[in-house]
């Protein structure tokens, strides 16, 4: 009886699944394109309309579907259930009543949450953070984000945008960041942090096969091709993943120094690397904490892969509901 | 009705106070000589004592007196109220029963924290934090300590010790500190770290008042000497704080963007400095973050000075007993 759905928007595809959280049973996940340039009105419309065929497709019957959780790829007001900025769709979605203007064409009860937040709460839920009462993940993709959980809950910050691990300064006098500023973690262990490094290698001339994977088309370095050359021994690609996993490893210090959490969870594209990242950051946490006890700290990889933000989303709306934790639309 | 005692045990005194949490009345602190050589036992049963002579000489009737907090100077199990260490303490109470062993003595339930811990939530309570459901604290004194409040509730981390936030790193490559790691904040803006910028500068013959306001005895040289400089318009003075708010600001910039708190608070010794220190670190702030909202995140002094802890750990004696948090002494 306990289904909802989980469904996570992002700028090329809109992914979403029912999920029954009581049987911990992921029904098909789906996408469809999100064609983000029509605005938010009709993008809006083509996520009522996938929630109605999802449901009409899976034999359920919608008086069955409790809840719906979406995550959006930027800041939003998870309590109000409105949109307040998102960075990388064209028309920014500034103030937009999502959660309101769903449940008005579905009739199901709409939650939202950032997405990294998302995969957060996915991952303590019923993934690689299960059991835990706190956890720091960080999901390592074009841009890094993370989601931060304590005493149970995930921490959603004064307006909604907590969670920016990939901003930390990690070195005040560091690389230029996207955002502005300098020295962002997100500029030494994000996708294009390592591809950037990939492609300096490269044109520097260092022993590495790098360029012979690509065929010296720079154009196709990837995270991907760094992880290939490293396993087969390539020194300047481990080299490459040991120096982001140590500035993960200093973000992850100062977190669990500021909170001493259950566990550390490293997650997204970048983390397909494996113990190539994540010993090198288990390392320099080890080096650098000397006044919070970590034996019992455990820093892990994601266990849901891609899945992570629609399993997160549907077990946001179980909580919201059960909670009734945002009564500003949910009483409507 | 609602009375508490509120304990704060020192390396050299143990201060205390009777406190009224209604109507928020501190009834005179007063202190005790630690004796902390005498061992942790001879120190339970003085702080013991102490709490029967307080009650004793206030006029009040013990049944009146509800609960008691202690905060200790060292990592603790607030859970169990037991001790875990205490590095400055000579026989560093290593799992020692404190809570149970007062309540033994005196018959009023006692309850442990972090002494930092303690100040942080006696600012949220009733200082510079009241009204918040997030801050962060930083205690800028010999070590920086802090604490953090999210959901309305002190992140006090696995084992109790979360919100040591003088050893994050804020320079990857930067001074030794104590603790064995590198670059952590209090080698930057720690009492002892504004000392030694300030012998330094005298040593290294820059031009200063510094040096003459103690005679050039550089034993007496310590933060009150620097701000004194300072406010004489001492340029070298000047910027030691600049330095040292410089790396408050980037501790205090990482922080914000992990948790989006709705206030951030700078309290302790060093923190006397006033503006010289927290203009620096508004000014960093400002410069370093730009992917969370800073308009409604104040960065302010705290409020309760040196009473800090008595009145936090009094009004944590209240919320454990409120919430009966701590049912394995509680209980028994």
């Amino acid at each position: 009886m306990a289904k909802y759905i989980g469904c996570d928007l992002g700028g090329t595809n809109i992914k979403g699944a029912i999920v029954d959280s009581e049987k911990g049973i992921v029904y098909g996940v789906r996408s469809i394109p999100t064609l983000a340039h029509e605005g938010h009105k009709a993008v809006i419309d083509r996520i009522a309309a996938f929630f109605k065929s999802m449901i009409a497709d899976s034999g359920f019957d919608a008086s069955e579907i409790l809840g719906a959780g979406i995550g959006l790829p930027g800041a939003i007001d998870s309590r109000t259930g409105v949109s307040v900025f998102m960075t990388n769709l064209p028309d920014h979605w500034i103030k937009v009543p999502v959660a309101d203007m769903v449940r008005e064409k579905t009739g199901i009860p709409t939650f939202l949450l950032n997405d990294v937040n998302a995969i957060t709460w996915g991952e303590l839920r019923v993934g690689a953070g299960r059991g835990c009462d706190s956890a720091v993940c960080f999901a390592l993709g074009t841009g890094i984000g993370g989601g931060v959980v304590i005493n149970g809950d995930l921490v959603l910050g004064r307006t909604g945008v907590a969670g920016e691990l990939g901003h930390m300064i990690v070195e005040p006098h560091g690389n230029r960041c996207n955002c502005g500023g300098y020295g962002c973690l997100e500029t030494y262990a994000s996708g294009p942090a390592i591809r950037s490094a990939a492609i300096k290698a490269i044109a520097h001339g260092g022993t590495t096969i790098l360029g012979g994977l690509v065929d010296y088309d720079l154009n196709k370095i990837e995270a991907k091709v760094v992880t290939e050359a490293a396993l087969k021994g390539d020194q300047i690609a481990i080299d490459i993943y040991r120096n982001a996993g140590y500035y993960l490893g200093i973000a992850a210090s100062n977190m669990i120094m500021a909170l001493e959490p259950e566990r550390v969870i490293i997650t997204g594209g970048v983390a397909a690397a494996g113990n190539l990242l994540l010993d090198p950051i288990r390392k320099t946490v080890q080096e650098r904490v000397h006044v919070t006890p970590l034996d019992g700290i455990t820093i892990v990889p994601g266990e849901l892969g891609d899945n992570a933000g629609v399993i997160g989303n549907s077990m946001w709306a179980e909580k919201c509901l059960a909670e009734q934790k945002a009564p500003d639309f949910n009483t409507k």
